[in-house]
């Protein structure tokens, strides 16, 4: 390994918007930046944009010379192939060879994985898992993501594709999710998609409780709006994060007797939910545990600042996979 | 490590007997031997007993320098501390410094797991997960016991219990698991016992339907005599393993989104249901899979003498741990 390398590109790409950064080993962004992932219909376009963005950072930090390699964070990331497979979410259909493809164009190494694994790795590197062998990040955003570790290592699985905990099954038979056909899935209930479900169901099922809720359009009614009536006391809106941390404290339970990790993260917007959300999910994996995993599985809120986590996280594979990365170079 | 230690001792301990045998690198089992475990109130006596009867076994095989060291399964086994703590099925009490206690009687390094923990690392070293680097192993017996492999390691989380899935819910208030207090539980629907109260169950949700099944006894009625009866056709029985097998292949299906193995390794009586049990599974794993996770995962019984694979997986410990049990000597 060259001593010189000190300093780490780390991409995450989602949707809408790719965010990209260069992070030193320590975890100060030196260089941020963004694009549009949707306007590109062309892979090819798109990594040459990408290139152009980031070819002047590269140079503004000291040439790259000084850089270790790329990590990224995609959907559907493949870590074992660096491909991103059938993104539902992108526009460029089938097996992509990212990491190859980025590796070329920058003739720097390049490892991906998916963003909550990428996000797991932050933690683990700039975090609150500094130092834990054994933990599961779960991201609640749009999605349910997860990223889990056990023994000191990110679990890919014998494919590449392990952690996909958004999509157990919690309640059978349950809700159907309508971008995978499952129903009754963890994220059908437990992302800010979720909330909003469980809040118009509620008003639906409950018709004569008054609800300060009902003063929104139902298409206006987000996790968001569901939380600031839940501070003003909101008996539904109240409900419906106790309901979520029924559902999502139950699937912890779960995850816990799995791989008895020492903390769950959670990172994501129904994060600001604190407490609300917190609470209920701490009691229901409490009482959904076996005696001997009880009171001993921290719940805690990731503590990095949510525009810069994917950048870390994803910069942080290249300090994580050194071993594998270098025998790219 | 030293040359000449080529053998193992594998000590399996289960509820009412206890099962232990002399095993060499390859899996042969060169002596063998059984006592009760539950007459023995005091702990004391029972290691006592246990060295009398596994001393000249070692000395018949060529004396104690022969010896690599000592496997141990048992319920509630810790990994890491070398403890059995709070066993129900067990008569000691509290925590035991298990391997502590039979390391210094015998004088020899010794390792402790729990049951299906040993029963997997068995698999990887002599049985059908030769070579897996990723797999899960399912004991459905009296209950439903797992133990996990992902990077090649067994999964023991932060505290040594990882891997309880017999006790992950599946059916969100469910039937009652009068052991643990939990509602709904795998273990509650898919053990031998499970086998049987889903029969008890459907015999009076039907009372209308004929069955094999009423020609028996209530208190008779096992998984055997469920097997027996769906063989010859039975419609309640029939139902019954497919019924069995719906819950077991949609709590796989989440068992494969997390940690997203080769293959699920069955062992344990339900196994000799063969494909009356196999098929529903296999069919409702992958019903529940997300597209990129199906017709991936294998579902296969374990090969091992169902006699012999308690003593095989205990004694394989010792080849497994090779590091931390050299550390102890």
């Amino acid at each position: 390994m060259n001593t010189l390398q000190t300093l780490a590109i780390g991409i995450d790409i989602g949707g809408t918007n790719t965010v990209f950064g260069i992070v030193d080993a320590r975890g100060e962004i030196l260089y941020k930046g963004a694009l549009s992932t949707g306007k590109h219909e062309n892979i090819e376009d798109y990594i040459d944009e990408l290139y152009e963005a980031i070819k002047p950072a590269i140079d503004q930090v000291g040439g790259k010379d000084l850089i270790r390699g790329i990590g990224i964070g995609a959907p559907n990331g493949n870590f074992y192939k660096g491909t991103i497979e059938h993104a539902a979410n992108l526009k460029w259909k089938g097996i992509i060879p990212f990491a190859e493809m980025i590796s070329e164009k920058f003739d720097l190494p390049a490892a991906l994985t998916n963003d909550a694994n990428a996000a797991a790795v932050g933690e683990m590197t700039y975090g609150v898992a500094k130092g834990m062998k054994d933990f599961i990040m779960i991201t609640l955003g749009t999605g349910v993501g997860s990223g889990i570790v056990a023994n000191g290592q990110l679990i890919y699985g014998h494919d590449g594709f392990a952690g996909e905990l958004g999509h157990n099954i919690v309640i059978p038979n349950g809700r159907l999710h309508e971008g995978t056909g499952l129903r009754g899935s963890l994220e059908t209930y437990c992302s800010a998609t979720g909330v909003r479900r469980n809040a118009l169901e509620m008003l639906e099922d409950h018709a004569k409780v008054d609800s300060l809720l009902r003063q929104f359009d139902p298409a206006d009614i987000d996790s968001k709006v569901v939380y600031d009536c839940a501070i003003q006391g909101d008996p539904i809106a109240l409900r419906v994060f106790e309901f979520t941390g029924e559902i999502l404290g139950r699937a912890f339970a779960n995850f816990v007797m799995f791989s008895s990790p020492e903390a769950i993260i959670l990172f994501g917007g129904l994060c600001k939910a604190g407490d609300l959300i917190l609470k209920p999910t701490k009691e229901n994996m409490e009482s959904h545990l076996l005696p001997i995993f009880k009171n001993k599985v921290k719940i805690i809120f990731s503590q990095l600042n949510e525009s810069e986590a994917a950048i870390l996280g994803a910069s942080a594979l290249v300090w994580e996979l050194r071993k594998s990365v270098s025998t790219d170079n």
